[in-house]
């Protein structure tokens, strides 16, 4: 039994999976954006810790009429919308100091009807799979973005290898000079300023992501997120460090001599579990120490 | 207590999520095809029931090889994959008086690259998300192949009411003739022939869905089953039935009165519970009973 | 292009997903019974398919609202609840001649302190992890009434082997009599009455699966289904039918010799896929052809 | 187009989802452990990065070996199971400089059989339905330990309200003194020692969490979760900081007056999102500053 006291750390709290799908009209053309949010307030609620007293305790009920309420000026892309979300808070409650909003965004392509995308029909989009998220964080006076996608599914059938390695009494792994790879890209972005065209830049990322993946020999991982990860800050000034994390999903070329067939990188099993994780950061190298702007959030290392 | 004798009724086994990345060569163009199968076979194997004798019991293991040893000599469509693969089981064992074969294929996109798609790197493909399925039956001398897909997402802005219904003491929901409709459409659709080409039957087939979803006002979602259904069958002579499960994914416009604001049709929370389900059959006036092959299938009334 | 008329087929509507928590309270002692229910409806639908007309078309609101106004008057078993729902239907609106009616329950048990349980605070029970299941079939005057568990994970590290298998040239499975046996129940069975304690049963259906599961050397998944299936249908003469599907989760027992280790069956992998798949069907042999029944509830063979 | 050097930041790799369940036999009587571990090695992998060269780069396959070929030395808990596996590889590798080691771990119960527990047969344990988790980080010289679960499900019917709280424009909610409190108990506690019987101290947390949640009125989910946080610490000794992420997942009582009756807080609506979200820290006083332990552990704020 201790009795030294007991005090209330880091906290937070609000409304999840608030899922708002925003209509836009102009004329008879609709556009759509497709939205989850996460609101999450950082302040002085240490009395409704101690002492049931809720009277700092904005209801998680307020906080998600609020992402409806505000939707209906428009969303533009999820960074503005929150950033906008975020500042009504540490505006109007004194006792709220900062906090953090996420939201991930489907796309919404429209059906293509004779050739021409339809007007008010959708259906859902984007090649590659992901989701694409974004995060602000407000700690007092400081704002902070964090833009990033979620399973972004790429597969190279060559130009991949792993030799090199370390061999202990554990190894039984071969090297290889080609094998599959294949990944579900998880990558986020910090900015260093708020003045950026989310939507434009969050498509110049995919690309450049998508296209670094292709152009190499990849020796490993390691150098493929290295390589992605350098590009994307080469070609955008506007971000400081972003963060990876990719799974390395096995395929396996089967053996098949037992039924007298060769295996030629032909016929693979797609495992699903085990798989390899490499999680990676790059940045630019006079940034200083951002720990406090990753904290809590949903990052990798 | 029952003294009745027990015996055994229908059954089948085998191996299921079978994973499968087949990597076709053509000097640097690759091409992948991405199929999860499921092999089942039916016939004689009462005596590993009542005597745990498994002199019939082809392994699931082997089931599994064969899946694999299978994939050297290609793909092609997964109709014809599992048509092979099911002649293989009628042929080679006597006491497999049939079976069912399954499988799920996701498409992958070549990167695109300058402009042009990337010879052997590839993303999730497949604008609606949804994924293909084929399924191919076998009983005796008779085959079916029945196609489809799963979770097809559309949704349309407009163009959609629900007025007219019964009213009982239960009934709360207001008519209207503006919501936004949304589903995720799956469908099987039964074959009257082998002799397919079942990769160009199912774009047909996945853009006449999309197609007649936008092309009408829809009074309810049995009404834009219907034209859906009705617009397959009309255009694909091979085809002699279809079957649709479409959940009705309520899109609710807030009111937002509340706090001073209008809500013209713009802002919508996108309910994921409970939802609606509408589940019907569209088929050729003269097509006989059909329950025999649809039995078992995954389906959906 | 085809000319032949297209027509409706089997077809059901409703809502899904309806999550009903009933508390009912004797004094300070609380009880809850936690069911997700889905409601359809069978009958003449025709005119909303082919014309659009609704006046049929019970609202799924409305099917969703008469779950909740059900409950008032208590739960009981989901078997009962389901009963009384479906009755309502096919008295209540004369173009409905049946319909299907389900509910996934989940078990809570009370939170023991000091030794007993309280008297309203409620953890996660049931051990064996299964959800119970119900499904209540009327067609016209016939009312059905099939019971269920789903996902109860059962394992035995010994007594169960797989031997005597034929053999081809795909086959590179070894013999073993000595393997762990895992899987995942998921059963169905019909009862011949509605005349039952439905919960009592649900107990003892559960508890004989789970010791016949231990009691005797299984010679292949199939023998100790087929065990199972007697034993529940020798105890139960209101039952005339059980619909078994086991996963066979592999538990692979790695060759640790590389480094120098044995490996007596005390080392596994738990490989999640693939996995084997064996779907059965234990009945009396009097019993006449059930497919009718069976048909469209998601059952195995 | 910035010019600024890009570097590597904090990285981390390893292999994820090694399902590994160890049987320990002491005659007839088997005993079973069921662990998904996952290995993350940090140190000096920055030529993997920069120059593709993976001498330092101790395989993933490697890792998920050596996950298995430890385990023939038992598990005894997860914990300890960790600790060994993470020293071996800052004892091994000059380069690997700490790493973090996880698991989540389920019950298994014996098969009670004529009122005892089977020996070798087993069903999935655990009443409250959670996972246990455990953490090993390992920093140079020091070594942590986080241990948790995951989703404990815990629900009571009355003895929770929600007074108090502040209004805006947005707030729509009523007050309650009486509604349904359900939550998903997630929670990592951080140790202050690694001398620890780590079974019987995670059996003693598990019930005190329950019984707290039990005992009071609760006024708002902070409270509940400060109470439940202070009883933790204050019986354990050797644990210097909880935090715990709880869901409030809302029971809506539903009007049921449209229809003509009452509903006295007896049948709900469990609605599955948006859901509130409270996450808080409860710590000792004199505890300095921890960020740097829970730095890329799946925590919460």
């Amino acid at each position: 039994m201790s009795t030294e006291k007991i005090v209330l750390g880091d906290n937070q709290f609000g409304k999840a999976e608030n899922h708002l799908v925003r209509v836009t009209k102009d004329g008879d053309l609709h556009t759509i954006e497709d939205l989850t949010v996460v609101s999450q307030l950082h302040g002085d609620f240490a009395s409704a810790y101690y002492d049931g007293n809720n009277e700092h305790v904005v209801p998680t009920d307020t906080q998600k009429n609020t992402v409806f309420a505000f939707a209906k000026d428009g969303v533009g892309s999820p960074e503005e919308f929150l950033l906008r979300l975020g500042q009504h808070y540490v505006d109007d409650f004194e006792w709220v100091t900062g906090g953090r909003w996420g939201a991930r965004q489907v796309s919404w392509d429209r059906i293509p009807v004779a050739g021409a995308g339809h007007d008010h029909s959708f259906y859902r989009g984007g090649s590659g799979g992901e989701t694409r998220t974004a995060i602000v964080k407000i700690d007092g006076d400081a704002k902070y973005v964090i833009s990033g996608l979620q399973e972004l599914s790429v597969l190279k059938t060559t130009q991949s290898g792993f030799e090199g390695f370390p061999v202990d009494k554990y190894t039984t792994l071969p090297e290889t000079t080609d094998r599959i790879l294949a990944t579900s890209v998880t990558a986020r972005w910090l900015f260093n300023t708020t003045d950026v065209d989310f939507n434009a830049s969050y498509d110049s990322v995919k690309q450049i992501l998508l296209e670094t993946f292709t152009n190499h020999y990849s020796r490993a991982l390691q150098e493929t997120q290295y390589l992605m990860g350098k590009a994307v800050l080469e070609a955008h000034p506007e971000i400081d460090e972003i963060k990876f994390s990719m799974p390395n999903l096995h395929h396996f070329a089967l053996d098949l001599s037992p039924y007298g067939l060769e295996n030629d990188n032909e016929v693979f099993w797609a495992a699903h579990s085990p798989y390899g994780l490499i999680e990676g950061t790059l940045r630019r190298e006079s940034l200083g120490d951002t720990d406090k702007i990753w904290k809590g959030v949903p990052a990798f290392v």
